[in-house]
């Protein structure tokens, strides 16, 4: 396949379909072209995508339930996906031993002890703002070093660990500043 | 305050800081600084954060209705929050006339009557990734130039649209990108 018709299904441009592939090796051959399982495999290796990834989620209230849901519909019915929803963790003791889903709820005190034993590299965090920095310093201790936070507020983490940020509301206000131009247009 | 200052909180330079107000005018004064209320009210004009944004959500399943409760809460507790969820649509006739909070569920097909006359500018879509082209469509006729997509899948929009993806999944799998950084480190 041509970099002209990888643009086309990518929605970018020929140059930068070469440009971009060219920053991890050396994948088509000039007048040839790439050959796509071969390209495909290789990014899914570059990108971490052929390997299961083992993740916690931090704050089981309905935001968190939904994404329990959510994310094992996919694990389960979408051959190869690699996110692993493995052990949900709160705070709260009233939700401690309950289950969503397949999963049962464990003490976020327990963590730290758990994440080793359960291969936990990843973290989901959908608590309330006020506990989002407590959370992610419990992740701190559990050498959980990539956290996805829901809690609409800026938490601090090492720096060997990354965060995003899925914050809806910021996301929608981002999306707030086109309204205008549309007006105006 | 100081450029300084300001990147300080932010946590980018001081030099970006200048660059990037410069873009929308001239705020700060030479070795004086930035007078912090009257910018803080420059930035939320021009980023459109001082005027209400009516929403609607599409979609309500449990995801959906999470965050119907999600925004309905900052809404209701948060002094100029500007994002308001005004109204709920499904095609599900199960779920139609059914409430999630303080909103009725109305029906996919009466959007495009029901967005004008509810000044709704907004979307968000939380339903399977099999029907979110043709809800983008809906949307499209309804006047809607600004959708927050939760489906895992991409969607096509006229020029005239702003699309954010919100999908969890694929920002774990951006983060997982990073995990093997983490292992080699």
């Amino acid at each position: 396949m041509s970099s002209h018709e990888l643009g086309e299904h990518a929605g970018v441009s020929p140059a930068l379909v070469r440009k971009d592939l060219a920053w991890f090796g050396e994948f088509g051959k000039q007048g040839v072209g790439y050959e796509v399982a071969f390209l495909r495999d290789e990014l899914r290796r570059i990108l971490n995508l052929d390997r299961e990834i083992r993740v916690a989620l931090i704050g089981v209230g309905s935001l968190g339930s939904a994404l329990v849901r959510y994310q094992h519909r996919r694990y389960t019915e979408e051959p190869g996906f690699n996110l692993h929803l493995v052990a949900l963790f709160d705070s709260d003791p009233n939700k401690v031993g309950a289950r969503v889903g397949p999963l049962q709820i464990h003490r976020l005190d327990d963590l730290e002890s758990l994440a080793p034993a359960l291969g936990i590299q990843m973290a989901i965090i959908t608590v309330p703002a006020e506990n989002a920095q407590e959370v992610a310093e419990a992740c701190a201790r559990a050498h959980i070093k990539a956290l996805l936070n829901f809690a609409p507020t800026k938490v601090i983490v090492p720096a060997d660990t990354h965060i995003a940020h899925a914050d809806v509301s910021l996301e929608m206000q981002r999306l707030a500043y086109y309204l205008d131009g549309a007006d105006e247009g």
